[in-house]
Order: C-alpha cells, then structure tokens, then sequence
C-alpha cells in the first residue's frame, strides 16, 4: 500500500491565481475524500495578507472538520506559534511545518534563516507535542535551490534530522523548483535511509522538467512508500513562470497502478475532482495523463 | 553513446494540422543538423493527397540531400514499391518501412492486413538490398492498439522477426498510442532482447500519458541504446485529440544527459531548432523540460 499526501488544496492553490470561493475549495476537498484520498492538506494558518488563496483558512477547516469523516487526516500548514494556536483552536490533529536547506531560500520566502525557522518549528512542536497534535515537517529546495543552485546531501540529512529531533512523525523531502533527477533522487534517498527509518520518509516532487514520474519510479525502487501529489497537478512553479509545479496525483496514481501498487485512490472519482477545481479556476491540466483521459475516458 | 533517431520532421509533422512550406521544414532540419542529430527522417513517399504535410517529399529531399552534411543519415518512410522508387531516383540512402501487430490497426492505416504489408515490404527490401539501400523497420502498437486494445508479447516477437528475415538493419519498436508502462516496457525488452540482438532494437515511446521519459529510464536499464524522439514534442496524437504524441527529443536529452550518457547533441540548441518549428506551427510545446527552459533559460 502506498500512502499519498493529497497537498492540491494548500500546495496547490497557494500558486494558483484565481482566487477560490470557501464553497469552492470545501468541495474541491469533499471530492478528493471521496475518491479515496485519506490524507488532504487543507489550508494554512498565514497572516492574512500574506498568502491571499489562504485568507479563509479559519471557515475552510472549520466547514472540513464539522462535515467530513475523521478517519481522513486534514493536516494544516502552521509557519509560527500564532498559526499553531489559531489552527489548534479549531481542534487541527495534525500540522506540517516547514523548512528548507537554504538560508536564502528561507529568507526570501519567510523572511527567517534556517537557524530561525527551526526557533519557531520548535516553539510549535513542543506545544504540539503537549497537545498530542501530530506534526509533518517539510524540507524544501532538497534538491536544488532557485537562489544557491545545487544543494549538499549533508545539508539535506542535517535539516532532516533536526525536524525528527523536534518529534516530526514524517518529513517530506521536497524537489520545490523540479530539478531533482533519478540518480540524484536515488542517492539522495539512499543516505536519508541510512540515518532514518524509510517508513518515515515522503518525497514530494513537481514535474517541472517532466521526471517526475521518473523519479517517483526510483523512489519506489528505494522503497519510499510515502509521496505527496497535487490534484490535477494545481500549482505553477514561482520560480519558473508559466511552468508545471507539484505532480498531478493522477499520474503518480496512474504509475502506482501500473507496477500493481495499491493506493486506495479512484483514479476517474479524483479526475473528476480535478475537472472540478480546474473548471472553477479556468485553467487547463498540465498532467498528460489526465489531458489524455478528459479526451478518452480510459484510464 | 546514446544513438537518437529524431522522427520530428516526418513522424511529428504529418500530425500537425498547420501545413509548411518547403523552406521552413529545410529550415528545421538545418537547425536539427546543427544541434548534431545524426539521423533525421526527413518526409515520407507516399501519393501526395494522402498526407498533406507530405506533399512536397520529392522538393524537400532534394534541397536537404543537396545542402546537408553526407555524414547525416536522412532516412525517409516508404510505403511501398511506389514510394521506393520515388526515394531510389533522388539518392535516398535509408528507408524506414512500416508495420503493425494489429491488422485492425494497419487496415485502418495503410488499408492492408498485417500479411499484406509484409508483401509490400519484402518487394521494397528487396530491391534496397540490391541497390544497398539501408532499410529501418517500424512495429507500430507494440504496447496497445487503440482498437484491439491489449497486445499479446508473441505478436511483437513474430512481426520483428518478420523485419529482421526481410534484412532490415533495426526495429523500432513503437507505442503508437503512448499506453506503455514501465514494467510492460521492461517484459517486452526482455522478451525482444532474448530473440534478437539489442543493438538492433530501438524504443519508440509517445508521452501520451506522461510515462515516456520512465518508460526510457526502465529501457536504458534494458540496454537499450537507441531511442526515437522528436524534437519540440512535434505530433500530437490522432487517437486521444488534443492529447500529446511523440516524446519530445528535448526531453529524452536531458533524461540522458542526467544519467551522464552522452548523444552528441547540444541541448541548447536543439531547443532553438524547435523553438522555430513550433513558431511557425503556431503552437506551444508540450514538453516540460522545453516550457521550463523557455521561461528560464536554464537547463
């Protein structure tokens, strides 16, 4: 069995233009349940102005957490004590926090240095802990930053590890700008392995390049079992105009299916959550897969 | 060394509605030469209202076998005695002839059973041996026919034994309707590698669904060393409409050069020889890796 990390609401809108409706996105996530998805990241609990898709965060997880089952974890991105207690308000079981292995990256996206973004992961993750809320950790630019370029393997295990430190259940190793390549991949998994139980490890890649499902394949060989996906691949790439960002859950559904792999996931109830969001935010999918099945219907 | 049939300028163009002039797929090729493609299928024989996009094959080969370097294979499509003859009177050097595992498929295609297009093939092998004249053979729907759906192993084994008796010098095994998945793609390797010599197979993957750069990765752990693409991702595909076709030459380079494999080719330019192309077809690429570097300039 393999566990996908649904992110298309929070990941995925976030670098979305149009700007969804709360109606919208409830129903957006309504669907994603009822194609099987069993972990969805909902929303995050920024300050207002900063990340505008994300301003109905408080009545989003609220109309999720009273109309949909409680067997489907709804994880919320949480960048700081502030958030923390906004989302632990509203009863939030699980949060992801966030890091990366560049200072420059972290700089220009939350204005904190990697040393500063774990002060406040850490302030998060002993609430969290005393809370019994379960905390996700991400590392971003794992595999290549906009800003630095190529990134040291070291620097990659020294982040990871300082999140298991804090008492992450599971980081999401993260291919933000997708340049991750397979033997890049596999490498990168084979060190993170053998410091750190795979069962703990998710990838997280965006098809900017088209590998990847290439690399989720070697990952797959590494035995990952973990993988974070966008619906419909919602999301561009901020660092790369008018390309693809976060790999459409359908293809990587539609490998896994392939190598007899199962998910739990209704590849044709998903695409239809997807043609459902992708409607409402008058755009196109950048998944081949699901251009190829809107125009055949076969999966 | 990694050997790279491009097939853009034949293969792609024919399924490109926007019909060029003469100059601008001269004009395409030059720049394919120059980016250091060193085997090009330049147009295809066949009666000139057939296909349109091919109608100036006899003008076209003539300024490219005139200008171009000799040290460049430009294989062109022959059908059929017919189309040889075409080819013969103009110096071509290499031919590629066409066939299918499906008769469904060829009846539909070429308006005759699979035994049917082997009458047509062995008299056109026939006198290209006699004149020594390379011929290439292409097995369509190896992985799926877009009619009689599932394709039975034995039938890709029989019909490339079939090419090979009748002396043709590589099979390029093709998934005409981009439905091949990787563990599929390794079988079939396994099974062609088994019965004939892997020098003289070559992959011919459409990214119809996305999965042509894995399905490459699986084939190059395979040994395959040989690879059809087209450069810009040029062909749509006629059997899911406004689905992708081709594997982009673009991306099958940059999977390569990742994998440290050389092809001989500047990735650069490659990119400028379909940046032409698409410009004069009016349309954008379907290749991530192209859109990337596009708005990037980064490889």
């Amino acid at each position: 069995m393999i566990r996908i990390v649904e992110v298309g609401p929070r990941d995925g809108l976030q670098n979305e233009k149009t700007i969804l409706g709360t109606e919208e996105k409830f129903r957006f996530i309504e669907l994603l349940v009822g194609a099987g998805l069993r972990s969805i990241e909902v929303t995050s609990f920024v300050k207002a102005p900063a990340i505008p898709q994300m301003a109905d965060a408080v009545e989003l997880y609220t109309q999720v957490s009273r109309a949909l089952p409680e067997t489907v974890a709804f994880p919320c991105l949480v960048p700081n004590l502030k958030g923390y207690e906004t989302a632990r308000s509203l009863g939030v079981r699980e949060i992801a926090v966030f890091t990366a292995t560049s200072d420059t990256f972290t700089k220009k996206n939350i204005n904190a240095t990697i040393d500063e973004s774990f002060l406040r992961i850490s302030e998060v993750a002993e609430v969290a802990k005393r809370d019994g809320v379960r905390v996700r950790g991400y590392v971003s630019t794992a595999f290549g930053c906009p800003y630095e370029g190529a990134v040291d393997l070291k620097k990659v295990i020294s982040v990871t590890k300082r999140l298991f430190d804090l008492g992450v259940y599971e980081v999401s190793v993260g291919d933000t700008i997708g340049v991750a390549v397979p033997a890049q991949v596999r490498a990168t998994i084979r060190a993170l392995k053998s410091e750190f139980p795979i069962g703990q490890l998710a990838m997280h890649f965006h098809d900017t390049r088209g590998l990847a499902p290439t690399n989720i394949y070697v990952s797959l060989e590494e035995e990952i079992t973990t993988f974070d996906a966008s619906a419909g691949g919602l999301g561009g790439c901020p660092y790369a105009k008018g390309a693809t960002g976060n790999v459409a859950t359908e293809d990587v559904c539609y490998l896994l299916s392939s190598q007899g792999l199962e998910t739990g996931i209704d590849i044709k109830k998903l695409a239809e959550a997807s043609r459902f969001i992708l409607s409402k935010l008058h755009r196109q999918t950048d998944s081949k897969f699901l251009r190829a099945f809107f125009n055949t219907g076969i999966v």
